[in-house]
């Protein structure tokens, strides 16, 4: 029965509905039947595609990756070509956004899983795999608000500055805080983190690329 | 049995057995008989003291954040009078801790409940009583970089930034990023977020205080 359906479809269906479970109950409330059950889709669906509830968390992390990376893609690369919001407005939309409606619930079920993931490597994988294009997203959005010719040690260092900012505030929408609730609001800061003075921050230098 | 001892100091040593089963295993390692066991009392030793799950989880979240506040206390305050490190670099240094042994322990068990006390309004309360502190403690290190008399909106706005920075990078050293091993180029860091050019940053202010 499960066969009869585009399996790449489905798979995405079991991993949407179980993207609710873990953000309302943590990983404990996904189990396959639950899955099966929240999908709407005959009882055996989710172990017939994902056999190990191993398998299946890991499936949930990859479709939330490949969302997150997705969504923030679109908001920072899409308007590249100068018409529309620049990429430090589309950074602050996209991170307030992720405190409402079904954002929220994909930014809660990823806090879940990172924690299991310091624990599981083939998790820890899931998230891994597209960090680096999410440092490169964030350094996109830095370079947009740096004058040319500015040190490329020092862009790094604030790229990674801005990302540990965004990946706190994210946390703090995950879990109510609802300090900041203004994208114009979080775009100022956003701005002034990375507007920082060069002689200051200048000494080091961020070593490590591959985060 | 469990009575012949000083009750707050065996409520503190099963509390710190419980941090390390929930660092290394989530929360759902921490049972009442696996902390009797971890911590080397009779079985029934943490029942006795904690009667349900929530009571232990909860006295355990109040451990964590009593010994953070201590620690960051002693690391911004203790040098105030001029002698010793600068709020920066005691922060910076605290930080940089929490990254290894004991305070690495301590922080994956705190970023475990993260999510959970979403969930649960009495371990929400554990980590929300301390947060006037530690805003006020990241507070105190923004002051001491910037000069006096600089708008108090402004310096709100930037302690804000400042401490979701060094949330999500607590996060990060407990799940095992090492991008930021050394205090020195961290100090730089903080630094460098929170000398930002206050004529692009101040355009609305952080409202909520207690957040």
């Amino acid at each position: 029965m499960a066969g009869k359906q585009n399996p790449e479809l489905r798979r995405r269906e079991l991993c949407d509905a179980a993207i609710v479970l873990l953000a309302r109950e943590g990983i404990k409330g996904v189990t396959h039947l639950r899955v099966d059950r929240k999908a709407g889709v005959p009882d055996g669906t989710a172990s017939f595609y994902f056999r190990t509830s191993s398998a299946l968390v890991r499936a949930v992390a990859n479709r939330i990756a490949d969302l997150d990376l997705a969504d923030l893609t679109a908001a920072i690369r899409a308007t590249k070509c100068g018409a529309g919001p620049s990429p430090a407005a589309g950074l602050a939309r996209l991170v307030i956004q992720s405190g409402t409606g079904a954002r929220l619930v994909r930014s809660k079920a990823r806090y879940e899983l990172v924690m299991p993931a310091s624990r599981d490597a083939g998790l820890a994988a899931a998230f891994s795999h597209n960090q680096q294009q999410f440092f490169e997203l964030h350094r996109d959005v830095v370079l947009s608000l740096c004058p040319a010719g500015t040190d490329p040690v020092l862009i790094d260092e604030k790229s990674y500055a801005l990302l540990t900012f965004i990946s706190g505030l994210m946390l703090a929408l995950a879990r109510g805080d609802r300090t900041i609730t203004s994208a114009g609001q979080l775009e100022t800061i956003i701005t002034s983190i990375v507007a920082s003075v060069p002689a200051v921050s200048h000494r080091e230098g961020v070593s490590a690329v591959d985060r």
